[in-house]
């Protein structure tokens, strides 16, 4: 998985039926020292990730792992909302 | 997913069996900020997606996730037509 | 999808018995406005594609999804041969 | 698979019910010559690995073969600690 | 595919039991020039590859598709030993 920070939202009200009702949220990649990396995944939230919150995504099929995104053409997942991780013995986010 | 801009059409006569009758979209990839990255997808059309229009793509398997491209030898499919995104409270597009 | 040219053959007798009596292409990666990008991908060819041709080939698990791959270690399949794309209005590659 | 360090730990209260009781390690990747790449995967722990270990992992649809992740939303999985490797018949890593 | 010379073996007693047995490769990667690009993967060996041999090996979900690797954790497998390639004509290697 990797890290990012929820930047936006994006509304597509033209798209494949299996889609209906799924929340996209635009999403900036962390490193593990919680700096942007200037990369993005548009992410389907599956847990109520609100802006600016921290989250945890999978990509690919693992995407489709969650009761939401089961076999839909989904490829990236909002799969857990971030309350701390450390490096190397360091605090390097805290909600 | 990522978004793209879609540039233009490709056509392959000579082609799987499977895939006959599907529409060839090259999409060049848009960073978070509207910005072309230089990347390019060539989609399968699961939208009715038009040239210059911006859209979303799934992806890997997920990209077989639709009705049109199940089981089919296809990596990506444009799955939603973008109207609008924000990020950091700015509208980054509108269509 | 992404676009390349077949660049050459590749032999390899040694192999996992389920890859028995496939060919295997050499396939330099070309970018939307048909440059090559330095990148290359071995594929197996689905379509009797020859050196010099302009292809379309999937990768991932979507590379399986042809009658000659299924359920095969086959990562990137050519499964079009190009005849023409165009990108802004302009042909960037006819056969 | 690639190689990592073990940089720390994630926690992450809200998530994915299917994920819940899984422990999220912070794992900055290591090249063939065992020197960190800058990159990092936040994976699932299969093998019980602790902070400053270097350890294996598979990514993608293969990081849920483990019975721990089997059809999670998992994108990443450390299968193995690295005991030894050696390239060029030198040793790059002794635990 | 990819192509790759093995360089090395790596030894982690510790793994997830479905991997019981196998053999990993350290290999790092070719580009279609038969220069090596500086990447690298762990990968499963299915073909009886030696070290300094140059291989072809399958990535992803594809890379459980032998006999060796299937339902395992692996991501990575050396699926053919490669005895010669050309590229534009000229021979890039031979065995």
């Amino acid at each position: 998985m990797h890290l990012g920070r929820v930047a936006g939202t994006l509304v597509a009200s033209r798209k494949e039926e299996l889609l209906e009702g799924m929340k996209f949220l635009v999403v900036r990649q962390l490193n593990a020292d919680n700096e942007e990396t200037g990369g993005y995944v548009v992410a389907v939230d599956a847990v109520g990730a609100g802006v600016d919150e921290v989250v945890m995504y999978a990509s690919g099929s693992s995407a489709r792992q969650t009761e939401l995104t089961r076999d839909k053409p989904c490829d990236a997942v909002i799969m857990a909302i971030v309350d701390t991780w450390e490096v190397n013995g360091e605090t390097r986010y805290q909600k």
